[in-house]
């Protein structure tokens, strides 16, 4: 396809000058774009497919930056970041150095919040609607969010303090029947219900022609009138769950047809108080492949276009710990699986098949599954929830006090652990080690590769009192991992036993380490597999040695570095040590080995900083 | 009054023996035990009195504890310890070894779960119900919550999970228009139009009235099914609102009338699938100044039955940061107060009637609370987020994504940070300095004395770049404190200067610690004020003596001592070291005082640690 359109929007006002047909090659100009870009550089596919029109009428209705648009869950930003400037960019989206798969604010004023967790938008959008209240601004804000993080309970927080507020927020429900995977859940049945109803424009389109075969005259128009309002009234009736909650309900409208949008847009600009207005798109338009498999397309890494079929794919740890559970739980049917919408990304999609008795997945709701899977475990079940790290970070109050409190063993099998690569900042799994380290009874695994990964389930499952985690990264183990052999479930000495020098480390990044202890002479290795607590053993072991460097793929703060190191000095540790890891800030998005070497975690580094040649 | 009837319940079977005449005299004794024994010992009042019919009529119709009752926010359960085998240990409620405030799963085989952070109950019976389902047992399990926990967000990931289901759970709302204070928000407003409606006694006793003069016979006795059932279609039909998520609606229900709440709750159970039973009652029952400011007696400490006043008062770190905020926002009009329902217990009383235009009390919505400030942020305000330590704990993921990485100035202002005393286990804020300590870029002071409280504060509404913590204790300073400087807001150095121990602390400890340090030789005293970071000076004072003792209350696991092992470590310190902080576990209910001797943390322990006597 040629872009022809697209290449020459520098900014939203360039989309406010296009006729309506402009727009419609637009969006297919857009369409090309976003495949094209996602099929060559991995990213969130079948949501951008879906709001290239709503995106279109937002930036022709409203004025950012000025008007604010806030993203929710920023993975439906790629129009929005081809029509503000960002085209030339485009393709180094999700590269480093280049753009973000979210909105990130330091690379537009038009990406008003960072957004990679869900459900946020709706409670930032009413700040900034405070904040021009009080402030007697005229700016709008205008909030879109999918119906996948209404299964949230952030979002019903947020439509209870705004519904009764006079804040003007304009909130779109773009609604494409999906979260991540389908939408699980009461509220997407409610969903399902009003979508069948007649629509905002079709009941308009009827009452126009009903009111232009009406003959002229100032009573009649006064009639007009009130028939208008009688049907206006009708439209915003539809929803009483919305209106429950105080919101003015318009729709359902077409999300595809650009003219109706921004009409609709229009309407609600117009009315004072909080919207909400209810769209209807397509995940995955505009692609078969994404319109057919949506969940597949959702977040994908690079793909054949033709085909929709991935270019590389392996085993990894999510997939060895799908299959484990599968297999454990044929014979042990206490065993359950919990997924807050990721059954797909954590492995459990075959679990989900064998055992859909046993087989939980809550919606977007990582607070409720820790809570929940409490319950199951109070009554004798074992509950294993199946969670990105970046995304645990919203139970940290559910694994103190519903887990942690109650001495209940809920099992947390924490996928993404350590960087993810591309997602950036608001996905790296840097901070579960530290906050894990302040909860009280949970023991912590970290398997490098994916013997201790099994060897740590089965202990989590059948051996350890209280609660568990365990932690592995995305994708797959180190290929020299089967060097060291875990003859104690806690730790792995590798090397020569009187080696002064020792490297101290755990998870993936222990593949680096191995190639720096050969090559290094006088060093040896240990590798941690439990990291809460660490075991005497270990301690007494890397304590006997003179020089101690640690290496950590996580936040330096509250980490097993410090920890260890708190421990060596209230211990009387002569020796010298050091720590290595990421300090106190968000890690960009670039590729794992990027990173890896970005934070001095890769093997080269590792040699260099025990040599003494970074000092 | 005399006890005659509540002494001889030993157990739930006891109230199933009982008329309904002697269970009215039953609920008139337990309010005489609740007023008397708080009044004493301080506690929930409110809450408690209001559910007493409530409690009676779910003791007589299920069978705890095969059937299961699960209390949201535990502070509701006093009447549910009279009637399960705690009458004689009553008096001991909220002392040290005594009984818990809450529900504690050790004290009592009916108490299902902890509970003191709100809107776990749903989730959690969801999760019982559950188990029971997949073990195909017969158990039922009962979550009575209060109205001010659907402003929490939790409840509704449950409901939207659970509504759906086909596990067996009975939620009763128990719908006193209130949380904590005055409930707020578009729920509160819904639940007054329900409300109002005819409820469901009034139904059945208008349409039995009504079927007593239809004659009888077989057609008759058809005609009278039907209507029976449109009846109950008819109240079923009434709140689309709890429809909408897939929940068989009873209600409204007076709450007081104990043989009409017997007949409701025998309803529920004979519903197949998810039931929500609402239930309306009188925050404060029974006890004049409780029904006329039941927030005031929602959580109380000592105080006289006549006069319904608190026996003791004083000024406090809550009162002077609320004053402090007043102070200020008088001149400076981008000052805004946010609350989760906890106006009156954080000292925002005044500021929410001098600034209501700048007051937001978002109900019990932590996490929006969050994020919400953050939006107000964006748009040039200050938000000012007052909120005890531990229902901070909710927020962590929102700190982290929504204020920390967004870098946006939101300032928490961290109340009961530290030790509680009686509300015990789930309400100590020894959490919330180990999961700061993990957040990039924010500050944290722990201010010792309201002087430096109110330098923190100004520090962070004029001077700090981003995100700052303010935190402080319940209840006032030591009265010793002014023997210190804070010439420096990072740290104040007491004693001599040659010492050659050190003894290093912050918060309202730093009280004991200038007690121990007068008491010993050679020993100074560094308390830090600011505690992330520390500042490299004090770091350097430290560093440069031969003992460090580390005083900390809160957790050791991730802690300021343990940062600070870590530095030393590190920079190669060669003296020793030593951390007294509370070790990897939940501290039980005490007062202060006792909690601080239990845990070392009193001046006569920090002078036998430091003297060796302790080794």
């Amino acid at each position: 396809m040629k872009i022809q359109i697209l290449s020459k929007i520098n900014s939203p006002d360039d989309v406010k000058k296009l006729s309506f047909d402009d727009m419609t090659t637009l969006a297919d100009e857009i369409r090309y774009k976003l495949i094209e870009t996602v099929s060559e550089n991995g990213g969130h596919l079948a949501p951008n497919l879906g709001v290239v029109e709503l995106t279109l009428a937002l930036h022709r209705v409203f004025s950012s930056p000025d008007d604010q648009i806030v993203f929710d869950v920023g993975h439906q930003c790629y129009t929005h970041k081809l029509l503000t400037g960002r085209y030339d960019k485009f393709p180094t989206l999700r590269t480093k150095g280049g753009l973000s798969g979210f909105c990130r604010p330091t690379e537009s004023e038009h990406d008003i919040f960072y957004s990679g967790h869900s459900g946020t938008s709706v409670s930032a959008g009413l700040g900034l609607a405070q904040a021009n209240r009080i402030r007697k601004n005229n700016r709008y804000v205008v909030t879109v969010i999918g119906d996948g993080s209404f299964t949230g309970g952030m979002v019903y927080e947020a439509l209870n303090n705004g519904g009764r507020s006079d804040a003007k927020q304009i909130i779109i429900l773009n609604d494409n029947k999906m979260s991540i995977s389908e939408n699980v859940g009461a509220f997407a049945k409610y969903l399902a219900v009003i979508r069948s109803r007649p629509g905002y424009y079709s009941f308009k389109a009827n009452t126009e022609k009903a009111l232009s075969k009406i003959p002229l005259g100032e009573k009649i128009a006064k009639e007009i009138y009130n028939i208008k309002t009688d049907i206006k009234n009708r439209i915003y009736k539809q929803s009483t769950f919305f209106e429950d909650l105080g919101y003015r309900y318009m729709g359902p409208i077409d999300g595809h047809n650009i003219e109706n949008l921004c009409d609709a847009l229009e309407s609600a600009k117009s009315i004072n108080g909080p919207v909400l207005l209810h769209v209807i798109t397509v995940k995955g338009k505009g692609y078969g492949h994404a319109e057919k498999s949506p969940s597949q397309f959702h977040g994908i890494s690079r793909f054949d276009i033709d085909t929709g079929e991935p270019i590389s794919s392996s085993e990894s740890f999510s997939s060895e710990f799908g299959s484990f559970l599968c297999d454990h739980a044929k014979d042990d049917e206490s065993i359950c699986a919990i997924t807050a919408a990721m059954g797909l990304g954590t492995g459990l999609d075959e679990f989900s098949r064998m055992f859909p008795d046993r087989f939980f997945d809550v919606g977007i709701a990582e607070e409720h599954a820790v809570t929940f899977s409490s319950g199951l475990a109070k009554n004798a079940m074992k509950p294993v929830y199946a969670v990105y790290s970046t995304f645990l970070q919203r139970c940290y109050d559910q694994i103190v006090h519903d887990v942690s409190l109650q001495k209940l063993k809920v099992i947390l099998a924490i996928d993404r652990a350590g960087f993810v690569g591309e997602d950036g900042e608001t996905h790296h799994g840097l901070f579960d080690v530290p906050f894990l380290n302040t909860i009280p009874d949970i023991t912590v695994y970290s398997p490098c590769c994916y013997k201790s990964l099994k060897a740590d389930l089965s202990s989590a499952l059948y051996a350890d009192e209280f609660s568990v985690a365990v932690r592995y990264p995305r994708g797959s183990a180190p290929h020299n991992i089967d060097k060291l052999k875990f003859d104690d479930i806690c730790y792995s000495y590798y090397g020569d036993v009187k080696a002064e020098k020792v490297i101290v480390t755990y998870g993936r990044i222990a593949g680096n380490a191995i190639i720096a202890a050969d090559t290094l002479e006088n060093t040896a290795l240990v590798v941690l597999n439990r990291i809460k607590p660490i075991s005497e053993k270990a301690f007494e072991i890397i304590r006997s040695k003179k020089e101690v460097y640690f290496f950590e793929e996580g936040l330096k703060s509250g980490g097993v570095g410090e920890k260890l190191g708190s421990m060596l000095m209230e211990s009387s540790f002569e020796g010298k040590y050091k720590i290595t890891a990421v300090c106190d800030e968000f890690a960009r998005q670039a590729s794992v080995s990027d990173l890896l070497a970005e934070y001095s975690l890769d093997a080269e580094s590792m040699i260099k900083i025990i040599s003494g040649e970074n000092e």
